[in-house]
């Protein structure tokens, strides 16, 4: 018997299983996984990189609740990888129009941004900006960069750092781990049993007492269970009645080494930030670049939204075709010294897409079961922040203050009251 | 080629074809339905009451431009079977902590509610209002009733008729219906073909173009689709990246005839409307009676939340042991004459809940395709101007008017800035 069960180790399940620790230190907390080691779901497929900059408030909240502490983590000594190399969106005439209405909301939450001319971009990144003479360009759809806007509270970390970062630290604290044994499923029992089968009746007060691993065991919980199960959180809870309204779309991940001097040049580009790395790039259309300085490689991608399935994927993988005819052309078209390298590697793993992009923390029906879920590509950003709402509402508090000292007000993050904004700076 | 081609002929399917007909009289409409006939689905299966009374404003907006547009319908001459029965909250002390708020926030919307002495209950509908010294009542939890809250603007209507209404005015508009064959899949298209496989591509734009039939026919929209399919958009809209934000869960309803004369006095209730039937009762813990008057009928039915899985069954069947053990003890408990009939007949639907309990309506990524999904349970009380408002996104409109003349604003269902407040008048 357990005060707290958090199943699922990414940076949401530590992150929670922290939390719970630090506001209860007597509580006895147990944290469960699948896998057999800790964060080795979506968490180790992302590009783990954060920003400041979102122009929904509450989005804007989480991620510098988050960013804060973990630069505070890795001033204290631990390092987390975390190197400010600022987050730039290049766009042509066509995603100016888009873009520059985030830029301006951001700006007036406060966020900090440079405007770039296109020849900045052209000598430091050795970007090609003037692209629209050529059939390429009339191809794909996208322009000349007319503009660079870079958000400089932003950069990359080490997800594995992160979570050594928690996994340590939670050891320490005295919370047990149980890995490497599958949940088979949410024990859903009467608040007073009466011994009749088929408890509990619908007229029966009702909660999630424990959870049965696939060997047979069963682990209750006293107070609360977290399911930070990220996209496979459906597959149990769906069962018991519960939904966490985020659904799994595969993302993709394609490393191409910085194996000569243009590249190294492009990679440790100067004058954009004192780290000497090039920044994370947004170009048109969407495709990224994620710098990998410790690595010297170039972490490439794109999201891709109408005709990508929602669907989890047991053993996801990157596509050759993808890369070839959905990112490169976009890519080469800007960065040919690029496009001539093919991937030497790649991965690819799962946003857990909620309705409106923004975390559902929630405990349906006062079941005892908190669902902490649609992390939509930032679970690692706004980790600590998610497990602070999330364990938060395990300890039914209603307010809860995030790694910047600013108060959270719990149900934000619930499936009503959201009072959710469009968020207009997104990926 | 169509211009607008209506995937599903439930209530709102049927609903939003008849609204884009009327906004656009020149535009050619086609409703298609896997079922030979219309309406067969999740429509065919509701408890088919309506009240105007909800908490949340955008509710209450939609019960009530609904209703009042059905009222007229029917006073114009097409019997819709409305019986302005009322809606009766019957509650004990715990049920009234919760269902008092409801009232009097629904009051502060200015929705009409009597309250009702639990000795008026005893002699209108032979109801046993005292029970706590029962065994019975220790054990289901269930305790006496001390008011009863009588919605008055609320009722019972035909779903069959109402489908047939829609059904005919859709005819005699020319427009046609492809019955009887399931969709395959939606096509999603580029904007400009390249005539390179594998298209679209992420850069390229795209719309979901038409569908396809499993015979291998394919029908094309020129406009826009709308997938009003309920309980079954996830299966083809998840193969193309889109979701619905809903999921289904049972829902069961159990007749019982009013064969003896204590029942048939309770049936035809006199003193609590002008239509001499009893009103949609709700009991403690959520039980329900449907006054059924034209068979001398009741259907009863009870909602259950944790426990019963989110799980779509092609084929749903009421279940004996929900009765007995779920439905029984609370319901003998008040009415004990109904306790000791057995249900002569029963059947099964879906709910299609969404997120927070409203309808959730939206055009994903600029796609052409229209969604309209999670009527949460009252798609058919709240059809009408769920269809408008699915036509007015249909035909790029920011507002429409409902059924009562009340303007309402489309993007209040979008799946941002819906602005949800809590629904505190829930079954």
């Amino acid at each position: 018997m357990y005060d707290y069960i958090v199943v699922g180790s990414g940076i949401t399940g530590l992150a929670t299983a922290y939390h719970i620790k630090l506001m209860s230190p007597d509580s006895s907390v147990i944290v469960i996984d699948k896998e057999d080691s800790v964060g080795a779901g979506d968490t180790s497929k992302s590009a783990a990189a954060f920003r400041a900059a979102f122009t929904n408030k509450v989005n804007l909240m989480l991620a510098k609740g988050s960013i804060t502490f973990y630069e505070r983590v890795q001033n204290e000594g631990f390092s987390l990888g975390m190197l400010r190399v600022g987050y730039l969106f290049a766009v042509d005439a066509t995603s100016d129009s888009i873009v520059r209405q985030g830029v301006r909301a951001a700006e007036s939450l406060g966020v900090d941004v440079d405007e770039l001319q296109p020849e900045i971009l052209s000598k430091t990144l050795l970007m090609r900006t003037e692209v629209s003479g050529s059939e390429e360009s009339k191809i794909v759809g996208a322009g000349d960069i007319v503009r660079g806007y870079l958000f400089k509270y932003a950069g990359v970390l080490d997800a594995e750092k992160l979570v050594d970062y928690y996994y340590s630290k939670l050891r320490s604290m005295g919370v047990e781990f149980q890995l490497g044994v599958p949940v088979k499923e949410f024990v859903v029992s009467p608040a007073k049993p009466l011994g009749i089968e088929g408890e509990p009746f619908p007229w029966e007060e009702a909660r999630v007492s424990g959870v049965r691993l696939e060997d047979g065991r069963v682990l209750e919980a006293k107070r609360k269970i977290i399911a930070a199960m990220g996209v496979w959180a459906n597959d149990l809870l769906n069962p018991i009645g519960i939904d966490t309204y985020s659904r799994p779309k595969k993302r993709q991940i394609f490393v191409v080494k910085a194996d000569t001097q243009e590249l190294r040049s492009m990679l440790y580009a100067e004058g954009l930030n004192s780290e000497k790395v090039m920044p994370f790039t947004v170009l048109p259309k969407g495709a990224y670049i994620r710098p990998n300085p410790t690595e010297s490689t170039f972490w490439i991608g794109m999201a891709d939204e109408l005709g990508r399935p929602f669907a989890r994927d047991e053993n996801p993988t990157a596509e050759e075709r993808y890369y070839t005819y959905g990112i490169l052309p976009v890519l080469s078209l800007y960065f040919p010294q690029l496009g001539l390298k093919y991937p030497e590697a790649s991965w690819a793993g799962h946003y857990d897409i909620s309705f409106d992009g923004l975390p559902v923390i929630y405990e349906p029906y006062s079941s005892g079961l908190v669902v902490v879920a649609g992390t939509s590509g930032s679970g690692i950003m706004k980790g600590d922040s998610i497990g602070r709402v999330a364990a938060a509402l395990a300890l039914d508090m209603d307010e809860v203050e995030l790694g910047d000292g600013t108060s959270f007000k719990v149900s934000l993050l619930g499936l009503e009251g959201r009072g959710a904004e469009r968020e207009l700076l997104i990926l």
